[in-house]
């Protein structure tokens, strides 16, 4: 199993760093955030060393998301919170600080000033079939 | 599968409602967001209804996400984004508009102005233990 020596996830789960666990299994590790942004936010992260969602395999995301259900139902209650978001940040630009993906589980509650930044737009006339055309472009190439 | 009949994410599974489609396999569908946050923006969802995602078996969410590392490539690449959020909201109070479970994920730029409004805290002494006892005891019940 790969590990970075200097990254601080690998050392939560070599339990070189202490991290108030929750939940492990074979691959994952689920611990609570020491910043957290509302009392019971999770953090989801694969045992192994990976920076980045896009480096997973679709087996390998599926093992670290199977345990979020479970997950999601024991912060509702822990938490007494009314909803949940599931947020992962891939990159710096996107807000990644730890360069090993991690999926954030943040407690909810009406009018507790969280949330993402919506400012929604639309499309110009014929725009999204342009793109929508360029995914599919992508997606259909053996190496996506 | 069951469908509900007033949701207008079923309705664009079944060809009702048209949309840009860009991905589709026997689970899921993946298409562009009517009100995009940026160019690109996807949301993924199960083709059965399912309300909420704490509704889905580890299998079933294990199929929704196995296809978001392959998403996220096409998306760096077709957004031209420097990365991105994955970002699933249960409940009103966590955003929640479509009551059919929906994963965005959102293309992200330095400076775009979008991202989760982080406003992280620290625990008393002793309260990341109590929280973290609470989630072990929870996550130990068979029903959980």
């Amino acid at each position: 199993m790969s590990r970075d020596s200097d990254c601080v996830f690998c050392k939560i789960v070599a339990g070189e760093i202490p991290a108030q666990v929750i939940y492990k299994n074979e691959f994952i590790l689920a611990f609570l955030d020491t910043g957290p942004l509302a009392d019971g936010h999770l953090l989801v992260i694969p045992r192994e060393h990976f920076a980045l969602m896009t480096d997973l395999s679709s087996d390998q995301v599926g093992r670290l998301t199977g345990i979020l259900p479970k997950l999601g139902r024991a912060l509702l209650n822990v938490a007494g919170a009314e909803g949940f978001n599931v947020l992962l940040n891939q990159g710096p630009s996107a807000g990644q600080v730890v360069p090993h993906l991690h999926f954030h589980l943040i407690p909810r509650r009406s009018e507790d000033g969280l949330g993402y930044r919506w400012k929604a737009g639309t499309y110009a006339k014929g725009r999204a079939g342009v793109i929508a055309a360029a995914y599919q472009q992508a997606l259909s190439k053996p190496s996506s």
